[in-house]
């Protein structure tokens, strides 16, 4: 699989539709780290251009992977292992570009249908075919526009049968994991 | 849809195997009551026996579904309106049971493979064909064996490619539910 996962907090944006920089929080870290772990992501980009922000990862994760946390929990400590953080979405596809030795396919995730839609089924079977991709989650309302104009696709949202798709971005971003790399045996 | 969530915070296990009861946490409460209505869930009844931990869960959903955080955020509101507190599993089950007219198919969620599998796609038709289900999520390292011992069937453990799977509880309620609930369209 290559697969990386990147979780924007600059740009993002704020419930007015405002360009926003968001804070840095532990459980999102956790979350994505554990479901990226579960479904064989290889790095989980945290971006933040915020130097404090920067910092303040830096030592969540540190305490999981070279700290005490680390050593009462290896599971957790193999989880946040992926975490890397950097300054801008550049630096994290950059970064991406390089490992996987060539452009992988950017899917961005929206909680608003996107006219650039590629559907769960075609992004499984292209991952299957060894194709790289770097999927974006936004914290807060979700990716700024210049980002959502900048990627080859856009996921579609995830929906039940009720209109209401308010999902936090952990929760997005297990249930897009599932989708995308979860095994489908055990009766399905 | 007749889908129940309990997040069961007694009897769990810690990771001696030992049966405890674990707190309740602020995400717990808003990540899984977002994507319960997102998918459709009926009620999510949170589980403790400790009268403190009930108060504090009620404070937090108060807040947000008749104090000051509604008023900002309906759509959070709607979402912690389904929220429920009891104090026992037997509670929740009579709730239900009450509610829906009938006995619920009651299924555990585990990490861990167990005897009694039920498969996402045969839970998936029964709830199509109007079977009333209550699925249980266990905190902490996952639910008391005296629970797992009284349901009806059990989940298959969420997998990738890889052999681990230590999600959170709130990214495994939040897969599950799309795995039961989830609209298959927009391209797949």
């Amino acid at each position: 699989m290559r697969v990386d996962v990147a979780l924007v907090h600059y740009p993002v944006s704020n419930r007015h539709g405002e360009t926003i920089g968001s804070a840095v929080t532990n459980l999102d870290l956790h979350d994505i780290a554990r479901a990226g772990k579960t479904y064989g992501v290889s790095t989980y980009w945290v971006i933040t251009p915020f130097k404090e922000q920067q910092e303040l990862a830096g030592q969540i994760v540190g305490h999981w992977t070279h700290g005490y946390g680390g050593s009462v929990n290896p599971d957790r400590s193999d989880a946040l292992a992926l975490v890397t953080i950097c300054a801008s979405y550049a630096e994290a596809l950059a970064g991406a570009t390089a490992k996987f030795g060539e452009s992988p396919l950017v899917l961005a995730t929206c909680a608003k249908e996107q006219a650039n839609t590629l559907g769960y089924a075609e992004v499984r079977r292209r991952i299957r075919q060894g194709s790289p991709v770097l999927l974006l989650f936004g914290t807060a309302w979700g990716l700024g526009p210049e980002l959502l104009a900048a990627v080859d696709g856009v996921l579609p949202p995830l929906r039940g049968a009720t209109g209401f798709n308010h999902l936090s971005v952990r929760s997005a971003a297990s249930i897009i994991l599932d989708r995308l790399l979860g095994e489908r045996d055990g009766g399905e």
